[in-house]
């Protein structure tokens, strides 16, 4: 059963497990702090296929079977995926995921797609929708540089504020077992504009949704930061953190001690040339997918929120100069 | 609670509720059988605003207010809309309704999204995640052809197969209140592919989804064509519905007797330029939202199922040779 806590929480009172999870990245997030964590790397850009967008849809594949394998489940056993991308009418998810033959619900969350598909598949399976659900979203540098800025054979120069694309999936598979990493509880984000409207700035954007949702999140519970052990956001970067930082000031709210950001996770910033951190749904999705699942499995983490933020813009409105709308979902991922 | 009926199939034991629906479109639609049901009418392809998508966005905000107003409830009582549309981000349906201050989960299914945003509101209504919940879509003759086909001023000629994008949108309040037009059962649809390349041949590309989708309903819930009052498509138009007829009869089902598409309804296409019919998720939006909830709530339908079918391709895919990806969503809507 799933009850309403508060005006914007839910709780699952059986509390789905997610019993299978893979992460597929890039050659420069395998070089990265968490590079021995990933579950495959993929060297070539093109990973041997003739675009951008066939090697992401390879990287959605790639992620889905490995979570899969260590589901130990077919893909015929699934009842829904729910996925989505940056991608224009998120072609890597059609087209990646049109061979495994699961009845599919296309979600589109911009970055915020790794948590609102975990929720959609909390939800289906806690209802008793489905049995087995499972999501998946990605990123990769090079198709969203075409789609959303330049060609990389353009060689533009990139503002401090920017972010780095990361290549990367992440795919998870949920059941209700009752054992492992479980979702407890979702907020789900409603749309934030404060009236950014530099596309090079994402971080700032989003940090006033990731504010309000976790704001939201705490008072529903009746909870506090130092109630988690670590309130991980997807990729505010180091702008954007910052900015969620002054802005939860505000509420009284310090999360400071146990924050962190996967797009401050991914890459090496000293080493590593990505400007104010990693980004996009392969963001997210590859660090929660790994590094974290891990140690909520291994029971270095016990209790986290997860809190994935994105930018529902497009190149189109950026160019009629409308500002960006945001959005932020949270899950309560627990250790059973 | 919902049960599998199955390997396709869900039912809703409770039977969420249509509580308020609501459809607006723009000139050419309103000059078709179905004008005078529509509860709103755009007659500028601008809408006063300074871009297509803009108007687009409009139509969303319109089509909500409406639905809202007609199930007598306010904005900040809703606690989740599911919302999609055909533009690169599904920039209709968030900067639509980023002022509703609505909790947003953004759908991506192409024309398919009506049934889609149903299938996710009748699931959160019916498990308890959500007490009110609402879904929206659109589309706009002028956003779509600028961003599928050509601008307009390029005067492309159209083929004979291709259809007409629907400006228009709809939108419904789903509530557990157990009276009127009401959700029964739902089948989510898995990907296909036939190897369909022409982007202007979408209800041929369509048609195999949907009689797969249409297939495996009657499979699980052991029931027949004859069983349901209407048998409601989309926008497969004239060549998908021929097809979808063809493909059917191999699998010793007729559905001749009781099918219509939206996209055959909406316009007069002896009057009406429209070639093959219309399409778009407006289309299925515009026409379930009107003359379809109309004639359940009046008692001239009572037991009906509505597929709506999506063509999950992008300019790009298309471009780059890639075959159209379809799928099919369908919901078993009853009158209590």
């Amino acid at each position: 059963m799933i009850r309403r806590i508060g005006g914007h929480t839910i709780g699952f009172e059986e509390m789905p497990s997610i019993t299978g999870y893979a992460s597929v990245v890039g050659k420069k997030e395998s070089e990265g702090p968490l590079g021995s964590m990933f579950d495959k790397v993929i060297y070539d850009s093109y990973d041997g296929k003739d675009s951008y967008e066939q090697a992401e849809s390879q990287l959605q594949i790639e992620a889905v079977g490995a979570a899969l394998v260590k589901a130990k489940k077919k893909a015929n056993e699934v009842d829904y995926i729910f996925a989505g991308d940056l991608l224009n009418q998120c072609i890597s998810s059609s087209y990646g995921l049109r061979d495994f033959n699961i009845p599919y619900l296309g979600q589109y969350g911009a970055c915020s797609t790794m948590a609102q598909g975990l929720i959609m598949s909390a939800v289906f399976v806690e209802s008793g929708a489905a049995n087995i659900a499972m999501c998946v979203t990605s990123s990769h540098f090079c198709s969203a540089e075409r789609q959303y800025r330049f060609p990389l054979e353009y060689g533009g120069v990139r503002t401090p504020t920017a972010q780095w694309t990361v290549t990367g999936a992440g795919s998870c598979v949920i059941e209700n077992v009752k054992k492992g990493p479980c979702i407890a509880r979702a907020t789900v984000g409603k749309m934030v504009d404060l009236g950014v409207t530099d596309a090079n700035n994402m971080g700032a954007a989003m940090a006033p949704a990731a504010a309000q949702t976790l704001k939201n999140y705490f008072d529903d519970t009746e909870t506090k930061p130092e109630d988690y052990d670590l309130i991980l956001t997807g990729d505010l970067g180091e702008v954007g953190s910052k900015a969620l930082y002054d802005l939860l000031k505000l509420e009284n709210i310090d999360i400071t001690s146990r924050h962190n950001d996967c797009g401050l996770m991914i890459y090496d910033r000293k080493k590593q040339d990505v400007h104010a951190g990693g980004s996009g749904c392969g963001c997210a999705g590859s660090v929660f997918c790994s590094k974290i699942l891990n140690d909520i499995v291994d029971k270095n983490l016990n209790n986290i929120l997860f809190m994935a933020t994105g930018a529902l813009m497009s190149p189109t409105s950026c160019g009629q100069g409308a500002s960006i709308p945001s959005i932020a979902h949270l899950i309560n991922v627990k250790n059973r």
